[in-house]
This record gives structure tokens, sequence and C-alpha cells, in this order.
């Protein structure tokens, strides 16, 4: 009896059928009814699955984590504000969700884009004159990540190309490659705090690009764009016609030395999809509330752009309804002293982590100035005992138990991102564990040792 | 001056861009450095959302429905048992969600398949000796509907098909058809309690089918398959090797005269992904909480298609924290009568609605087992007026402001579909005013005096 063949009628008692991962093409050579059908088992994953890559998960699982025994783990690599407990969300906030809930309302089907009455809540919360918001402009999606995958995909087709940040979030390619959408990096320099290359930027542009990516302020830099910078992005999605996904979760989160300006105020002719939620901000990004700001003042997406964003959240459908009737409260009942500390917390924190750091030979932080994330440069030549970013962080878990994320994870070797949310004690605790493997770790690079004398 | 040129540089004072959605393909012809770049804007939604189609919103909002003035508006026409209040949900699932929330645990980001303790409580719930679940088998999901979208995403890849029942729930379709995967719809029998027509839905299978879908209990029908009915649906995935997905976001809410039958648990050979969630037994659709159960003790999905389902789950990350932290009181804590009291109601009301309608003379129910809804046959010969269920439908709303859904939204005419979660008042109402209005266009068909003179 060929073992690879089914039973045709379902006896229990028969060899169950082991060989099941074969994928053999062409037709069975089953007699009778059988003819032209499937006769052996085959079940593959779709090529949408396996096209859909977590860089971060890949490299964080292949990485040999074996912290060291001797030292308690502290983990400056996970980008979640709300792992160590000292930055819980507003009790407005909670008080928020618990009237929604006894209120009973909020437990049926919302439509697909969210209660009309929590839309109109975001869009006045976000509107101001140089860019006005209406119900009409906002759709409440699952968390920021939905309301990226949205307009993704209404912009883009499979075989075009969008942009984006390098360093940079890698949800961006995950989806977009899980679509079929091509992915072309643009730079950002460290040198210039981040900002972007503008005229590599626009040399990637053709006539396949569906979009242009801005993230500000930045995962994983830390970095917020000033003004001027923000037009010149802008002047160049103009000049080409290409529209711009906003992605501005962290809009707001800005220490007080810079201002954050939605990039949708300083343009009225570029068409842009601002993306936001009570993620960061609010503290809460279990929750999955985010939403799409729909800025097109010149008609540009037009209803085509809408009536396609609104059949695409048909598909799965919104966010929590308990968390859509807690919108109104959250937005206009937490007190500004609790955005205000955080971010005094934050800025605090990044100051104290850049000063540790700015001081270690071989590290090259760059100062934030805003979201909870601090990127520094590794002098990989001072360091030869590593091969690069992944090597470098690897080893500071088996040695100092310290947890950093390889910007290798956003594209970008030869730095770490450190998360600045933890715990001050902990964060001074990670800087001084961290100088102390550089300072194990450091070798003068050849032809530099005046540097080492110093 | 070309006024469909956009301006090389970004004046605020130059006219603004007018004709922004005429699509020219090739080139532009601006000199310089704009070479082989777009020229002009031109954003045009991607063909996933052109193909992405409710027929419920689209027959629907095509409907001219005025209602009589007169009458107040009876709606059953809403898949939403939470809209007339009498059917809240317990307040053990209420204080469920409380406890989560004040206990401040579960704010952060879950793992994207869930936590581990909720999906565990879900694997223990479901669990039975014919077929087992661990936490490994389940993936938490933004709804009933993501469950279903992750399953089909990773089951079939545009150019495949799936298989359908007609009448049946349209998501499928609209999933289906967004991704590029055709789907065939398979007859279910009114006349056997909308059975599957078997020899067909077998005759439809080819070598791209990849997957069945089974709905069971039904929405729109109502109906519950017998243990060996189920037995012979799994007889033909056997013998086709073609794997189920099993929407059961109605299992266990069947009339105490039947009996819910997992499908997986009549099973050991076909893999099955049986998707589920909060919506409909726990009164609570617009929390968006569902899963995916997976089943498959042959290994034939093996690894593949559980990573395949957890990288696709990365995409936008689970449901909703908060609702995750209070699965495990919400599933261990209901009291037994909520689901008895549940199920009493709508027995009750289906009861009341079947007899009514089998009472009108041009109308024939389909007596209900389970879930939510009944279908209700139209004998068209005897409405000659009506072209069809859309017009018979249409002109039930403007006399007599009672709205249901035409079953041409379930892809099969000459039905329309009654939601039995409203009050027994309106029921009653809605009885009376739907055989006022059979008897007022009631005509004897050609040849069938017979009949009429009864
Ligand atoms: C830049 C950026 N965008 C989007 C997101 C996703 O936000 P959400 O958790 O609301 O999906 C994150 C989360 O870390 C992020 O860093
Ligand atoms: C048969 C069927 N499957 C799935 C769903 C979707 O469930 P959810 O609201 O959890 O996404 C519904 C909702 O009406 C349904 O009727």
């Amino acid at each position: 009896m060929d073992p690879y063949m089914i039973q045709l009628h379902d006896h229990g008692n028969l060899p169950s059928v082991l060989d099941v991962h074969v994928n053999i093409p062409g037709r069975s050579s089953v007699p009778g009814k059988m003819k032209g059908r499937k006769a052996r088992w085959s079940v593959r994953p779709s090529d949408m699955s396996n096209k859909t890559f977590n860089p971060i998960r890949a490299i964080v699982d292949s990485m040999k984590v074996k912290p060291n025994p001797n030292k308690t783990m502290i983990a400056l690599s996970i980008g979640d504000p709300t792992v160590f407990g000292n930055l819980p969300t507003d009790p407005e906030v909670t008080r928020a969700i618990k009237d929604a809930l006894e209120s009973g309302k909020y437990n049926g089907y919302a439509p697909s884009t969210g209660y009309l009455s929590s839309r109109e809540e975001v869009a006045s919360y976000y509107h101001c004159p140089e860019a006005p918001l209406e119900a009409k402009d906002v759709i409440l999606t699952s968390g920021c990540s939905q309301a990226i995958e949205l307009c993704l995909a209404v912009l883009a087709n499979p075989g075009q190309n969008i942009l984006v940040p390098r360093p940079g979030f890698s949800l961006y390619r995950t989806l977009a490659e899980s679509m079929g959408i091509e992915v072309k990096p643009y730079n950002l320099l460290p040198e210039k705090f981040w900002e972007i290359d503008l005229k590599q930027l626009e040399s990637l542009i053709d006539e396949k690009t569906a979009c242009l990516v801005v993230n500000n302020p930045s995962n994983p830099c830390g970095s917020v764009f000033s003004r001027s910078h923000l037009q010149k992005i802008l002047a160049v999605a103009a000049r080409q016609c290409v529209p711009i996904l906003a992605d501005e979760i962290y809009g707001d989160m800005v220490f007080s030395d810079s201002k954050f300006e939605p990039l949708a105020t300083l343009s009225s002719n570029v068409p842009i999809l601002s993306c936001g939620g009570l993620a960061k901000r609010w503290l809460v990004p279990g929750w999955r509330m985010g939403w799409i700001l729909i800025h097109d003042r010149r008609d540009i997406f037009g209803n085509e752009i809408r009536d396609g964003l609104v059949k695409l959240s048909q598909r799965i459908l919104g966010p929590c309804t308990l968390v859509q009737g807690a919108l109104k409260s959250i937005l206009h009942r937490t007190p500004q002293e609790f955005y205000h500390n955080t971010l005094s917390f934050l800025k605090s924190n990044a100051d104290l982590c850049y000063g540790a750091l700015a001081a270690i030979p071989g590290l090259r932080p760059i100062r934030p100035s805003g979201a909870m994330y601090l990127m520094v440069g590794i002098e990989m030549e001072h360091f030869p005992e590593f091969e690069n970013d992944v090597e470098f962080t690897e080893q500071l878990v088996a040695e100092q138990s310290v947890h950093c994320l390889p910007a290798t994870c956003f594209e970008y070797p030869h730095f770490f991102r450190v998360v600045i949310t933890i715990p001050e004690v902990m964060m001074l605790e990670a800087c001084s564990r961290i100088q102390e493997f550089c300072e194990q770790h450091y070798h003068c690079a050849e032809g530099s040792q005046e540097e080492c004398d110093k």
C-alpha cells in the first residue's frame, strides 16, 4: 500500500497519513471520481504569510541571549512604557473606561470606521485652523498599526513602492512586503539629529512610488523634525506629487526645548494621512486604539481614497467599543500635568542616559528630543572583538545582563537603541554597566593612539 | 500656463492643482530633473480596496428605504443583539473588565497572539478529550472577523479558491475577494433544514481549493447541523484533502431540542481552524474579541501553518488587552442561567415568529434551531408586483416600517432574513404588520386557484 495515499473512506483504525507536507505537483492517479482532484494532504502557508517578516523578532530570536546569572536583567529593549509600572496611565483615563463600561452603551457593534461621536471627538481634538478636521476625516482603527496597514493598503498596489526612513520602525516594511509592495529606505543623518537626506530621498522617487512614510517624532531615533525641515520634506512631496503617510504616534511627545508640528499644519497641497493613537502618549498600548486623520484640502485623495479606506475598514471592523466610548473623556479630561509629568520624566531620563553614554569612549549617543528612545552609535573600530551591533549587544547581555536592541533591527547597523521609559535607578545602573562593558572591550584603533592617550 | 502642471516650487500663492484624478499613463514631459518621475497628482485607491466589497452595504444602501411615517420603524435587519437593550451581557462579564482595568496589569502590549494566560483559558474552556487544546493551539484576534481573515490569509493564495455556504455570511466573500481568492458557493438546502448539498459541494472541489468554510450554527439560516451531517461533511473534506475553516461564532447557541457539536470533536484527521469569539454568546460584539482554535492532530497544518498564523498576527497585533485580561473570569464566572436565559428567549421568539409567519399565505419560514436568525422564503409567484426579495423588503419598509434583510445579501434571492433578538412585543407587532403586508399583496398564482380557495 502506498503510504502517502489517504484512505478514501475514513476508518479510524487505518494508519494515519504521515507524510503530509510533500507538495507534489500535478494530478493524482486515483481512479474514478477522484480524477483531477487532490488526493493527498498538502496544506502550505500562503505567499503572504511567507512574506510577512518581522525583522525584530528574527534578529532577537536568533540572538543567543544568556544573561549573566550574577546580575539582574535590565531590559532597555522593550518599546512598551508600561512594563516597569513607573509610568501608569492617568486615573482619568481608567475612569473613562469604567464609565463607558458601566453605561452599558458601548457593547454593540460600532460602524466600521468608529462611532460618529468618537470620530468627532478625535477630529475636534486635533483640529486646527491650518489643518481643519471633521468627523468624516477620522477613521478609528485597531491601534496605530492597523491605521498604517489601511493607509498602505489603500495607497499602494503590489509592484509599487513606498519610501521609509532608515533607521526606522520595522512595521512599515513588514506590512508592505506582506502585500507585495516594495520598500525603498531613505537615509536619516545622525550628524544632523536624524534629519532626512532630502537629496537621496528625492532620488528614490519614481513613477511607482505610492507614498512617502514620515515618522515624526521618530522611533528609534527620538528625533523631532523642525518646522523648516518638515517644510522641505513637504516641498519634495509636492514637487514629486507623492502623498505622505505621517506616522505621528509620538505626536506631542517632545521635550520642552522642541516643538511638535503636525505635518499637515504646514501644507495645504500635499495630501496627508496622519496615523496616531492612544498607545504612547496615554501609555495604554494594549488597548489598541488608533486612528487615521485624512488631510486633503486640495481634494487629491478625493472620495475614492476615502471610500477605499472605509471599505478596507469593513474587513475586520474597528477598535474595541469600550475604548471608543471612553475617547471623549480621555481626550478632554486627562489633566495637563499627566502629559507634563510623562515628558519631564522622559527628558530627565534622556539627559541622564545621554550624559552617561556620551562620556564612554567608543560610544556616540545622539541626543533625543522626544518619543521614548535614544540611538547610540558604536565606534566598531574600537571594539574589534565584535563583528557588528548584534554581537555587541549580545555580549552586553551575556556579561552585564543589559539588553538593548541592535539597530540592525531598524536597518541601521553599528548603533543600538535604548528605551528611556525605565525607572531612573535602573537607567543609572544600566549606564554604569554599559560603561564597564565598554571599558573592558575598548581597544585603541590602529593609527589613533593619540585618542587613546587622552 | 498649463493649469494641470504642479509648480516645481511650492509657492502658496500660485493656483492650486485642480485636476488631480486624471491618471495619465507614461512619463511626464517636464524637462530637467523631473525626468522619469511623476509630474502631477494622481492618487488612486489600490486594487485591493477596489476589490473590497460588502454586499450587504451595497444592497442596503441602494434600497430606497423610506419608512411609513405613521408607523414606528421596526428593524429586524440588524445582527447586533445589543441594540434594543433587552439582551444585556451578564454583570459578571462587565465586572471582569472592571477588575482587569483596576488591576492596572492589562495596559501594555500583549504578545501578538494574545497573553499566554488568556490563550490557556480559552484552550481549557474549549478543550475536550476528542479535540484537545493547549495554549499553543489558540490565537486571539480582533473579533471573529480577524480570525477568519487570518485563516483565509494563511491558507489561500490569490488564484486559489475557497468554498462558502450559500446562503451565507458575506464576510467570507468580502475578505477572500479583497485578497484575490476566488469564492465558490455551495448550496444549503432549505427543504433539509439548510443541510449542505454534499454532492454539489464535492463537485466544486478542484486542485485550487484551499479550504472549505463551514458555518455552524448558521448566519443567516439559524440552522444547526446534526452529528451525522457533520460527519458527512468531514468525510468529503477527508476524501478530498481539503482543510476546514469552521466558523463557530454561534457555537453553543442552540435551542434545547438540538445539540451543538464542535466540528473538531468529530474528526481526528481533517485539519480544522475553528473561529469563535465573545461577540454572540456573551452579547458583546463591540469588544472585538475573537479567536482561532487550531485542531491538527495529524500534523497536517504542521508548524508551517501555525507559524504563518503567528506571523500574520504580528501585522496589526491582537485584541484589546483589557478584554484579554478579563477572559478568564468571563469564561468561568458567567453563570449558566445567563446562557440559558438568552437561549430560552431566542427560542421563544423564534417559535413565535415562525408560528406567525408560517400562517401567512405566500411565506415559507424555515424553523431555526439556534443562532439569532430565521430565514423566510417568499413565494414570489404570489407577489407578482415585486421583482425579487429586494423589492419585497423595500416595499415592506415603505408600507409597514418593518425592515428585513433581503437574502440577496446572502446570495440567496426570494428569501428574507429575520433577526430574532428583538423584544417580544416588537416581534409580535412586526409579524402582524408582515401579515397585513402579505395579505394586501398576495395574488393567486395562475393555475393555482385551488390553493387560494383554501
Ligand atoms: C513609530 C511607530 N508607529 C506605530 C506604532 C504602532 O502603534 P500601535 O501600538 O498603536 O499599533 C509604534 C509602536 O511602537 C511605533 O513605534
Ligand atoms: C457567521 C459569522 N461569523 C463571524 C462574524 C463576525 O464576528 P465578530 O463580530 O466577532 O467579528 C459574524 C457576525 O455577525 C457572523 O455572523
